[in-house]
This record gives structure tokens, C-alpha cells and sequence, in this order.
């Protein structure tokens, strides 16, 4: 039996950072992790790879949009997605390697094995050396999430695919159906269908990414429409199956994949990729052991501490559910071993950005509009499109936009919204002025490096305060 | 003659802002411009077309970088000038459109033509349609810069060039000489390097751009050295001459170019670039009429609000000498028209951001350690590497690091200091949180998207008072 303050099942970001965390504070801390390398789904198989793909693809985009040399010149469908992703191993390798280093340099022991319940305080470990048993006075759950599996649809791996799986395709299809126009479902279709391939999203919601400004999320919507890509919003999908590609067509395999929505709508392509959500990953994990229960989606239910029912067992990550992103996963396991130690948690709530890497990609800080009018601020929206400021220009953004909300007496910044070219680094200005309670005057007078896509908060500001001044 | 409130000669980037904010203020502005184009040698030859072709060189190098594929394999020689300038044009059409869209929907007359001072209130406007006078209650001179041009040496547009013809160049050289390692020749021969064109950089001081933090001007001296480009720091050049190139070498057209260092060294190269500063537009402005001179450099003095020792007569931008940014010269119009009509201007010296747009790009903002040290205030360092975090090896931006000075007892952020990616945007996350006095505090408790280059802040963040914690 090994003894210890911490044992935290999983080592993505949110395990991670609580362990660090927990190990600053002179805990004595161990990560159960099944997989052969640190790093869960974020390093190895979610959002680093994918990245890796979309800077490829933005890498080639740019030079398509600033010389207007066609990126066919050097790619093939055959070949693309195999140069595309030719980088991602190095990149996975290094942040494999980095965030090892990390958890050794705060001396935090890695075992490896497939961590269950033996009883609240307890874990048993089946790894490749045998049974061990952890004994800790607080456990962290950070085992992240798979990708949710349809029981009626035939995965197969290259047809029919989760996720998990776009990276590793042969070749690039032609066509493909995605069903799910969440954070990862729009991500893959906004990347493949700047890619070439021919996408038709459906989403049973009426808009894509329903927590962001509704704004940008028409902006996205009009995007991807313009790289060809049908969007079925508002419908639902009520079978899946594959069937022969009639004599003649130009299918790879000779399988499509056919879809029929409730509507009665059939939608035909080479492929489909299934992105309808993911299922905590918690099956294995014996939680009725520990007191504790999983809901129909394999996810566990915390407080806003992240503390599970039973008071020494906390959760974090994507196992909780939204927003399910790396930075926020950090953010809570950082904030559920504080909280373990008695530590008041320091950050603002509502100053964690969302950054979703679709192409364009979009982030936000702050409150959307809906949620500012619901609440009766009143405030008005200050708007700089990328095409209007230089770097904009010189990127050729065409869909770039800054959404600055602001309060309309006191001039308070309330929200930034972005969509374009490097948003998820822009909002973090933005943050800077909203976590200092700072106004739009800061950002008329401050001085920007020119040319940069941060003049747009200049551009924005000054177009906010020139409505107010007229109304 | 025409009346007016202002007369602004120059519609660069200085000239422009100032006539915008006269105009708000209500005042009948009248912008005098020589050439058939708004916008000054920023837009027309400068700033914006230098930007144009290292936007495509940053995309084509990107492709390199994060997918191993060789850009040769879509650029030649020569082809490669031209490919890579395509946009160019576009991008110039869209700023000068951009720029005559927001003068006059600021209601300022542009009347073109040569200005030149009659006294110190008049201004004789020699134009395409004859001459005409404009009288106006306040002048200001942003008449920006021309390139040095030494008189021994021969320029001839092709192998002996000034920054205003390299973009024309038929074809890249092979082999450069570069005379003068401030903005311009640095930012030209790291581009130039970056497309395999071999060069020398010849500079008096013993660094380059002597005005950035040590530390990270040396990386780019590191840098450019590992692209095979030579630095002669601390040399000056004492003749330039052609001479023929001798039988079977690899010339284009038979014609090297000779540098002889004080040294004696003889350095020769396919083409040479003299960019050892650049001249004030003056000569021709008959500044004596208005009771005002040129230094040996056509440069007019200033006090601190732009004002020339003639009190109604400001001077902004390029003309007045350092720094000579885009971004600062705006910064200077503004001020100077706000104390025309007595208003407080309000923005920071201080908090004047620097952008170098070198590649890699450095950007800066606040107090250097040198004149931190030189004032005795106590501060530490805190560092981060791009290759640290995720989005830095993404990019595989293996230069890429940011440095925060912080002060040792009250954590404040005192300057950031930034080479490598989107360096210039990413100091306006720090330029924020300095203008509200922020400590470190906040970007270590702040949550960042992942993955970004902002998360930079975060890990230098904690890498400094790691260390104000162990001293």
C-alpha cells in the first residue's frame, strides 16, 4: 500500500495542474495513468494533434491568402492530411516530455496502471507490474472523457469515425457528414472543409455553439457556408448506415455513408465522423466503491469548489462536463487543490475566456449580449472588422471582427467577443482591461504597435463611444 | 486663398491623425500631399508593402515549419520577389482607399501638390492644377523621410539600393551587403535572410537596434547568425564601389558590389543595401520663410508637445527622429493637435509600445533592465521560452520568449520585453495590466485559452517570483 495526501487519477491538464498545485503546497501527491505517456486526451489524441493539423492548414492557408498561390500546388488530397499532420508527433512528443518534466521537477510519482475504487480513500492500480494499492487522504478524478458511441451506428474506423480516428484516415474523403456542431464537431468541419473536403454539419440546435455570441456565431456559420460547407441546423439524425457506391462514382472504397435526418432529408458522403458529445470516462473507474455515481453520460456532478458528495473526493476536466476545454480543466485543478488545503482560490469566474480553434477561430471573455440584456445592463456593442485595420489587410482576413460590449453610463468593459485570426490570443487584452475594471478610455488613448490586429480594441472602442455619443 | 484652421503637410500616419482630431474638435482642416496618394511613405513604400512581403515570407516559412515541407519546392529565386509582393498592391489599394474614406468622412480637404512655406501661416501649395495658397491659424509639418543617400556612393536602383528599392528588385540577389543595422536594415536582412539571400550586416554600434533590451537584441543577433547571415557590429564602411565580377562566377549581370570596412576588410556581395538612416523631407519646405530650420539631417526640433520653437507650427512622425514608428507617429499627431486647442492629452509616454517587425519580430513596452538598474529600482525577471508551452511548439518557434521585469517588492510590472511570434500583439496584454498598475499576481491567477502564446505570460509570471522567492 502506498500512502500519500493526493492521488489524482488521470494526467491531462486538469490532474496536472492539481497535483502541481498540491505538490507546491508540500503535499505528497501520486497520478494514476493508464495511458503509456502523461498528457490524457489533450496531448495525445485531442487538442494537441488537432492543432497540430489546424496550423498546418492555417500554415498553407496563409500563403494562399497572401501571395494567391494556390495551395494544390503542393498538395494533393492523397497526400495532404500525411505532410498535414507530419509535424504532430514532434509536437506531441515535446509536450508529452515537457509536462513529464514538470510533474518530476515538483516530485510527484507517476504510476502507471488503470486506477478503480477500492473504497473512498482507496485505489487500486492494475498496471503493467502488477496490482498496487493507493491509500490518499484526498483524490482528484481528471479521467477526462471518449468519445460517446451511438449503440445503432456501425463504427469502423474509416467510414464511419469518432474524433479519435480523423487523424488517422488513410486519405482525405471527398465528402463527409458530421453529426454535432459542438466545440469539436465544428472544429473538424471548419478544418476538413478548408481542406477541400465537401461538409454538411448538423446540429440539432438551432446555431452552432450555443454558448458563444450569437454574432460571431452567425459570422462562423456564414464562413463555413462560404468554404462550401451545407450547415442542417435545428435538425436530427435518426439512422446511419452504410451502403455500396453506385457503379461509376468516385468513391475510394466503394462504401457511402448515408444519413437520414427526422425530417425525412437523406445526406450521402464518403464518410461521416460522429461528434455528438463525449462520455465521461468513469465505466472503469468502480466509483459505487467510493459513494459516488455517474450520470447517463458518465459524468460526475460537483459543487463549485469541484467537490464531488463524498467531501474528499473532487473532480475535474471534461468528466464534469462544460465547458471542457484544456485551459479551464487547468484552471480547475488548480482551484480543486487549493480548495483541498483551505487555500481561497483566487480568479474571477467570470474572466475565463473560451477559445474554440475552429477556422476562423473565435474567442470570448466576459458576458455575451444575451446574457447582459437578460440582467437588464445596459450597455452598447463596439465593433472593429479585422478588413478595416492594417495586419487585417496584410493577412487578407475578410471575417475578422472584435466585439467590444460596454457599459453604457459607466463605460465599464463587460465582454469581448472575437472571431478571426488569432482570437484566442487578442481576448486576453481585453481580459487585462475587464479584470481591472477598466473602461474603453484605457484602449482609445493606449498606444498600439502598428501594423497588429490589436488596433481593432482601439477601432472598436472608438466605434462603441462614438454610438453612445449619438444616442 | 484658402482659409483655414490647420494645415497639415503630410498625410502619413502623423499627418492624418492629427487632421482627424482637429476635425473632431470642429476645426476646417486642409491636408497638403505631394504625391498622387494619400497615406505618406507608411502605406505607399514603407511600413505597409515591407509588411506585405513578410506576411508571405512568416506564411511560406510557416508551411516549413509545421508540416516539413520544403518551401523551395514552391518558390524559386526568381520568382520567389514576385510571388511573395502578389498582394502587395492589393493591400496598399485597400489602406489608401481606407485612409481617403476616413479624412473625408472627417470632412478634411486633401489638396494635392508640393507645399512650401511663404510665412509662417501660409503655405504655397504647387500642385497638378497650378498653385494655390492655404492660410491657416496652425501648421504642422509631417512631411516623414527620405533614405539617406551618402554622396560617394553610386546608386543605381539595382546592385546599390536604398529600402525604397528593394521590392522592385527584378530578382533576389544571391548575396547582400546591408549598411546599417537600425529598424530598417534589420528588419530587410532578416527577411531577406529568411529567403536564402546570404547577408552581411554592417553596423557602427556594437548591437543592433540599440534601443531594445540587450537580451533581446542578442537573440536576434543569435538568430540571424543561425540564417546564415554575417554581422560586422562595431565596423564602418568607408567606401562602396561596383567592380566587375569576374569571369565564370555566378553573378546575374556581371556586377559585384565592393564595401571596404575602416578595418580593411573587403566584403563583396551581388547587390548592397544603404540603410544608414533616413534624411527629413525638408528641403524643399523653405522652412526658413516660416522662422524654422533643419538639423544636418533635415530632422526639425520639438518640444514635448510637438511644437517647433515657432508655437503655431507642430512637427510629427519620421521628421522629428526617433523612434519613427507608424504607431508613435499617430500617437504624436494627436497629441500635437490636442494642445493646438488646449486639451490635455492623455495617454502615457511610458507605456509606448515598440515593434520591430524583424523575424523574428521583437516587440517591447515600459522600462528596459538597463535604465531600471541606471534608476536604482530593485526588479527581478521572469522568462518564458515559446518552446515551453504548447502553442510554441506548435509553431515550432524555437527563438520565441518573453521576458516580464518585475519589481522585487511590490510585484509590479515594470516592462515586457518580447521576441518571436506575433511578439508585437502579444505586449498589449502586458501594456494593460501595466497602465492599470497590475502586479504579476494577476497573470499568474489568470486563466489563458490553451493553447495560445499568451500562456507566456502565465509561465514567465511564475518564473519570476519563483525567483524573487528563493533570493
Amino acid at each position: 500500500m502506498r500512502y500519500c495526501d493526493l492521488c489524482v487519477i488521470g494526467s491531462g491538464p486538469g490532474g496536472q495542474k492539481a497535483a502541481i498545485q498540491a505538490a507546491k503546497l508540500g503535499k505528497d501527491v501520486v497520478i494514476v495513468e493508464k495511458m503509456d505517456v502523461v498528457g490524457g486526451v489533450a496531448i495525445n489524441t485531442g487538442t494537441i494533434p488537432s492543432k497540430a493539423l489546424r496550423e498546418a492548414v492555417l500554415a498553407v492557408n496563409q500563403v494562399e491568402n497572401v501571395m494567391a498561390y494556390a495551395k494544390d500546388q503542393f498538395l494533393t488530397r492523397e497526400n495532404k492530411l500525411e505532410r498535414l499532420t507530419s509535424a504532430t508527433n514532434r509536437v506531441v512528443r515535446a509536450e508529452v516530455d515537457l509536462t513529464r518534466q514538470q510533474l518530476v521537477a515538483n516530485q510527484i510519482e507517476i504510476i502507471k496502471g488503470h486506477g478503480s475504487f477500492v473504497d473512498s480513500k482507496t485505489v487500486n492500480v492494475d498496471g503493467p507490474r502488477g496490482v498496487e494499492q493507493v491509500h490518499a487522504e484526498h483524490i482528484l478524478i481528471g479521467v477526462g472523457t471518449t468519445p460517446a458511441k451511438s449503440p445503432g451506428v456501425e463504427f469502423d474506423g474509416v467510414n464511419i469515425i469518432t474524433s479519435d480516428e480523423v487523424l488517422k484516415l488513410p486519405a482525405l474523403p471527398r465528402s463527409m457528414i458530421i453529426v454535432g456542431g459542438g466545440v469539436i464537431g465544428t472544429e473538424y468541419a471548419s478544418m476538413l472543409a478548408a481542406l477541400g473536403v465537401r461538409i454538411t454539419l448538423i446540429e440539432g440546435r438551432p446555431r452552432l455553439l450555443e454558448f458563444i455570441d450569437a454574432e460571431i456565431s452567425e459570422a462562423l456559420q456564414y464562413h463555413l457556408r462560404q468554404m462550401d460547407c451545407t450547415l442542417r441546423l435545428g435538425e436530427k439524425v435518426v439512422s446511419i448506415k452504410k451502403v455500396a457506391a453506385p457503379a461509376g462514382s468516385r468513391s475510394d472504397d466503394g462504401v457511402l455513408v448515408q444519413a437520414t435526418l427526422e425530417s425525412g432529408k437523406v445526406i450521402t458522403a464518403d464518410s461521416l465522423l460522429y461528434a455528438i458529445g463525449r462520455q465521461g470516462a468513469t465505466a472503469g473507474l468502480a466509483l459505487e466503491k467510493a459513494g459516488l455515481d455517474a450520470d447517463n453520460r458518465g459524468r460526475i456532478k460537483v459543487d463549485a469548489n469541484y467537490r464531488t458528495k463524498v467531501p474528499h473526493i473532487y473532480a475535474v476536466g471534461d468528466v464534469i462536463g462544460f465547458p471542457a476545454l484544456a485551459s479551464t480543466s487547468m484552471e480547475q485543478g488548480r482551484a480543486a487543490a487549493q480548495d483541498m488545503y483551505g487555500i481561497k482560490h483566487e480568479s474571477a469566474a467570470e474572466l475565463i475566456p473560451y477559445g474554440i480553434y475552429s477556422i476562423p477561430e473565435i474567442s470570448m471573455v466576459g458576458w455575451t449580449e444575451e446574457a447582459l440584456t437578460k440582467d437588464n445592463v445596459p450597455y452598447e456593442a463596439g465593433i472593429a472588422q479585422y478588413k478595416e485595420i492594417a495586419r487585417g489587410q496584410l493577412l487578407n482576413d475578410q471575417v475578422g471582427m472584435l466585439k467590444l460590449l460596454i457599459h453604457q453610463e459607466t463605460h465599464a468593459l463587460l465582454g469581448v467577443h472575437a472571431i478571426g485570426t488569432n482570437a484566442t490570443e487578442l481576448i486576453h487584452i481585453g481580459q487585462a482591461v475587464m479584470a481591472f475594471k477598466g473602461t474603453v478610455e484605457y484602449l482609445v488613448n493606449a498606444v498600439f504597435n502598428y501594423p497588429t490586429l490589436a488596433e481593432c480594441y482601439k477601432v472598436a472602442a472608438l466605434n462603441g463611444l462614438n454610438k453612445l455619443r449619438r444616442s
